[in-house]
């Protein structure tokens, strides 16, 4: 299917750059990030709103679970239709509303911001486009410092946009986000496991669909993870969150139905831990990423290594061996991860 | 595969039911909403947070689209694992607390709901059940008077729920929903279709998967339809608004995969329409529901009657074939829609 000499060179170099990124940012980007936290935080926001898409709006739920977690503080993410489409006028004083875009340049994401600007909301840009009409048009900016992104789909971008938003979120508090040190080298490491995600990748070459679930820090990963796989091979794959999947969707697994669950280390993993049991009663193919004792009790696994590593600051690393998967299973598929069918770079949605 | 021997005539009945429910709802039930959206709107809520589960986590998102565009309320659907199992306790003063469950049993709803009560919010229970627990640690309760529903599949639960929202809404600024109106009459009108829906069921009876889009007020019917097509016949059925769909997904859709688009009559069709314009450059098998004209643009095509029928109640409507279809294509496929496999009627998450 693929037209180009090099299938997915472009995604795989940009998914090796990815440690280097994350290291940059924590050098040379992280004081920007906690001065521009420092401002917000001087604003006494009470609400926070989160407005994005596609990765960037896991990128965006990812913030929600840190902002409600590690800062009290109450998150929705916007619908953005009810603004550019129904004009709602929403009252947003003493909210924060934060926009996450790699691109910076979708139009009903620069127009839900201004909207919210001129609703009275303190407004934020998380973007890869320092010059971007977002960035214009919002009062503060966060620049992920991820470098042009030219795959696709996003990867580097994704993890950069993660650790800025801890950043930013440690920062509201005055923290320095120390817990995120140890990403780059552990990143490395995870890249360098290509070989065990290529013999997983054989596994879903001939999967008709697939349901990826976690719960609590980890559901933004399933997320990303289903998205990838769709866009790249186009499985359709189904993410839900341990306690929604019991809620109806439990019906739909069956023992040809692969399941991916991503076990965080911490209290995430904890109460996913009897989903994990119910998906085994049903006779799932459940592969585990996550510490070995729960990679151990499943028909497959990929085991992160999660000591010394945070809970809150695991999802940067989580994503790396699925954004690997994803890639593998589209170059075993014979498709091109670098150019999926039907999709343009900056979608341009109104 | 089914035990029974009268497949589905608990869900049949149930749906038949809705009707009567809605017209009960208006004549017995509103006038109590009504007083209790009025307490609510003298606390003067600036948030709103919504909490729910599966089928009542649809109706909790019709509700966000009502509260933000009729009334200007921000709001956030919650992230429950970050109360209970993060121990997340956020400053919820001036916060309302929408908790939407059908049962009001469900372990996790009652806990968030009793954290959220004791972090300052403005508490509201949304339930079939006044006798619930959920009922009992919150402030307020709104009964939507559905009568028990023993179906695993939720389907009048479902509609009643929606009406009691949107009651509930206009109430908050002491209107009496008079839109509403029109309702029971055109569900029955719609009801007596199912021969319809079941000649649009046989295209879908050897479905591998489905898309299923809609954009604004329509979306919660999308991702309702979804559900119930996977909780009764086992399709992964995947719901997208129509500007994400864009945004990754639109790469998984070909001629072999069925998409429905669900298209309101109003704003929230007006946007969707270019992207059931791409939907048709892909080559998919696209079947609309909605106005007669944008039915006939499409492979196959259910029309909703929808003139007199303001768009913020059209959801009580649309959904109603997409439940006879999942029971529909259930059958079709030899299956019981009454008992899907795996589920239980009180979803015990922690």
């Amino acid at each position: 299917m693929s037209q180009s000499e090099h299938p997915g060179v472009i995604m795989a170099g940009e998914m090796a750059e990815q440690p280097g990124i994350l290291r940059r940012l924590l050098t040379e980007g992280a004081g920007a990030v906690r001065e521009t936290a420092a401002a917000v935080a001087a604003r006494r926001p009470r609400f926070v709103l989160l407005s994005a898409r596609g990765t960037s709006d896991n990128a965006a739920l990812y913030a929600k679970y840190l902002l409600e977690i590690r800062r009290g503080l109450p998150c929705g993410l916007a619908s953005m239709s009810t603004v550019t489409a129904y004009g709602a006028r929403p009252d947003l004083s003493d909210v924060l509303f934060v926009t996450v875009s790699q691109s910076g340049g979708s139009p009903d994401l620069v127009s839900s911001a201004r909207a919210a600007r001129e609703a009275g909301a303190i407004t934020l840009a998380v973007t890869n486009s320092p010059d971007s009409p977002l960035a214009a048009v919002s009062e503060f900016h966060v620049d992920v410092l991820a470098g042009a992104e030219r795959a696709l789909p996003a990867t580097k971008t994704y993890t950069a946009t993660l650790l800025a938003l801890y950043l930013f979120v440690e920062g509201l508090a005055g923290g320095a986000g120390a817990a995120a040190g140890v990403l780059p080298d552990r990143a490395e490491a995870l890249l360098a496991r290509q070989d065990e995600v290529r013999d997983l990748a054989a596994r879903y070459r001939f999967a008709e669909r697939m349901v990826i679930t976690s719960r609590g820090y980890g559901y933004p990963t399933a997320k990303e993870a289903a998205l990838k796989l769709m866009e790249t091979s186009y499985i359709p794959a189904l993410a839900y969150s341990g306690a929604d999947l019991l809620h109806g969707p439990l019906a739909m697994v069956d023992n040809v139905s692969p399941v991916i669950a991503v076990v965080p280390e911490g209290r995430g993993g904890e109460v996913l831990r009897p989903v994990l049991d119910r998906l085994r009663g049903r006779g799932a193919d459940l592969c585990v990423l996550g510490p070995a004792e729960a990679a151990a009790t499943a028909s497959a696994g990929f085991v992160l290594p999660t000591e010394g590593v945070a809970e809150e600051v695991q999802p940067v690393l989580e994503i790396l061996p699925l954004q690997l998967l994803a890639y593998e299973v589209t170059i075993a598929r014979g498709q091109d991860p670098d150019a999926p069918r039907a999709l343009a770079k900056v979608t341009r949605t109104r």
